[in-house]
């Protein structure tokens, strides 16, 4: 895709980010390269003037302090500044029986992008078909689309392992609910050669057919059931959180169980990482990962993640508001 | 008036914005040509640096996102900055149960000016007389005022009619309780000759004192009962939402008929409407018009009636902070 | 101590600031010094740029209005700007069990300095264990520390007496619960020759121990139980509310009679008060005050010390985020 803002009916509106199915490899390299420019600036503490003057609306239905504190981060570390919608179906026109269309016409109006956050899978896209103006970059809809999340994920792998292709994985948890394992799957769809072996409970495995649509797309899956059977010096691991909220009634029962079925501890990055094998989790983490691990420096769940979810987000920011 | 500060016990005090009635047509002008003069410079993309420095706290006792958007977009086009109070009857010294006095007191210690709304009608009056050092602007006080919503809607006709005087409009819906048809009726008895056909469900006609005290002020009023009765190419249409929350007992049984009892459609347009009658609604809409409308370049209340909404709020507030 | 960032860990990372125990009058000195300079280079409205580039992220997991609309100010008073994160503990990933830890961890991602409130006491140490590389600022943890409360107090008393040592206070209202009075005699407790009348109803006395405490570390401590005991021309009143909250069954039931049994009137200011003495409160007040005092330029409370709070706030974070 081209980042430029595009022509419609006569009118130059910023590039929409709504799936990460919109990017293509090189689109990706457009965007780390960017990232990394802006993480070099905002190292030598310069402050940024790139949105200067402007405005970015954050519109949270359903809000989350780490991905709403991020976006607005990222747009004050460029020299903008937002203006904070927080749960508008309580606080708003939109209890009085608004239209999401009309709701997105009104705050384009004030804006030079939205960030959207909404409960419901389909709403960013909807959002992005009815603003005329200004581009829509989606925040997550329920259990469709986090595309910045992905993005930082694949962002911290290239960083830290200088490529993405050619990796060995282990993805671990909730593998049939969690977004991010998904998501993160197909991302790494899009390079040669890349592994994955994927450690569940038999209750939470990626489903049949989620399987060997991720395997057509040309990912290697391997599921295996033990930690005794991770491959020793993986690029990665990617640990998730077994989430309560998503889970069958009969699964639910046995959720203590199931939270802690596999947790990584310093004992088992003794047994089974590499020098290079780094430790990543999407957060909230509730338990999976042993505090004590947080300072070994292959651990980037708090750090390389979180950092470059701010520089994606300014990248993205950037490219959708100014073209550049 | 003068938007000038003013000398209270020896001190300068901007401009207190609490009500319509303040205002002549010749402080309208002033406002309106500053609010175009700021659409010129917020289309040439060029920063303002007119708030720079300058905070504005935003109180909303009553959020409402759309009115909270605009004020805080328009201080922040402005190069200003905004401390954003929501809710602070829960959230703060006010449940441990502080005057609004104290309030206003503590928070004007912060803030170059402070936007206040409120569920009490009165409340922004009161405000702007215990504030000593910085002016109050009403962002809507209950069944009370809300100034810049009749000012952007003013400025609307303004500029799509090219006068305020000499108009013929139409105002539908509920007649008796719609704050923002009472308002808009006040602003255009301050010009001649104005003609508006009042088209509402008997239930919720204009009261007759209402109806005598606008006619008195010079607005000529014809009420009409169907649409078949409307004027051909009216220079403004003004449509408003049957308010659920506002309705007697006896009429809220019959809610659902009256809330649909007169729609915008495309067929009432092409019987009805002429090149120039542009359709108005101070949103938010629950079926009163068919979005099938808004692409009608004569549909304004997604547009101009928002973005003006915003122009005008900058020129206030530009006006009472900076004196110009 | 010294303001200047430390080195832990081989990373630089801004002074915390967790309780007034941390203070010297020294460092106190330096810190109102700087204080008087901003309110200087603020009443010549020229805009501050010492923040230019910086964000300081507000988490406040018991919103409190004024304190955060202080901080916000302060911010942007000196061209920072803030990341307001209210209520994480409902809106986040909180609610799913995170730890504060990894919440600090994640902002600090984001932010230079993270201010933070909390309902329980010994928070704000914790966060600034964890906090690897922005300062934390303690804005009030429950019934432990909120130390720039008291350094507005100690301020207001130090521009309106011109000195912190040989004064003569009275302090009134719940002296067992009261944070801030347990605070201000820590505070005076620094400087010499300092004389405390402490007047409050019988069941909210100082607790015996804290009585041996304060007067252990310096300051003369004399109990009265009568206005007409008072000394006449004080340096300074203290007053306070009587804080429902925090009382025992049984003097809750009293508390209608607790809550006005000592109140500032025109007449016990002209019986006790000189011409130099000030009247001060923490606030928020619920009738310890009759409001006929407050424009009497001896009453502070709603000028000096509310103004005073925003340049305090204004020169700590300016020191423990730029160093000076």
């Amino acid at each position: 895709m081209s980042f430029e803002p595009q022509k419609i009916n006569g009118k130059f509106k910023g590039k929409d980010i709504v799936s990460l199915d919109q990017f293509s490899p090189k689109d990706i390299d457009i965007l780390f390269k960017l990232a990394k420019k802006m993480k070099v600036v905002a190292a030598n503490g310069k402050p940024s003037q790139i949105l200067d003057g402007k405005i970015v609306t954050l519109i949270f239905y359903e809000p989350s302090s780490r991905t709403f504190g991020s976006f607005g981060a990222s747009v004050k570390q460029l020299g903008g500044q937002t203006v904070d919608i927080l749960n508008p179906q309580v606080f708003s026109s939109v209890s009085k029986g608004e239209t999401l269309e009309d709701t997105i016409r009104v705050f384009e109006a004030y804006s030079d992008a939205i960030v959207i956050r909404h409960p419901v899978a389909g709403t960013a896209k909807i959002a992005a078909e009815v603003a005329k103006f200004v581009p829509i970059i989606n925040a997550g809809d329920g259990i469709g689309e986090h595309p910045t999340q992905t993005l930082l994920d694949l962002c911290t792998i290239q960083e830290k392992e200088g490529k993405l292709d050619n990796l060995t994985g282990v993805m671990v948890g909730d593998l049939l609910n969690g977004r991010t394992v998904h998501s993160l799957l197909k991302g790494l769809s899009l390079y040669k050669n890349n592994t994955v072996y994927l450690l569940s409970p038999k209750e939470l495995k990626l489903s049949k057919q989620d399987f060997q649509n991720y395997s057509s797309q040309g990912v290697k899956l391997i599921e295996i059931s033990k930690q005794e059977e991770m491959p020793k010096n993986a690029d990665f691991w990617y640990w998730t959180r077994v989430q309560k909220e998503r889970l069958q009634p009969k699964s639910l029962k046995n959720y203590e169980n199931l939270k802690t079925r596999f947790i990584v501890t310093k004992d088992l990055i003794d047994k089974k990482a590499g020098k290079k094998t780094i430790i990543m989790h999407p957060l909230p983490r509730v338990g999976e990962i042993d505090p004590e691990i947080d300072s070994d420096p292959r651990a980037v769940y708090l750090s390389s993640q979180v950092r470059n979810g701010m520089y994606i987000r300014m990248a993205l920011l950037s490219l959708v508001i100014t073209g550049k």
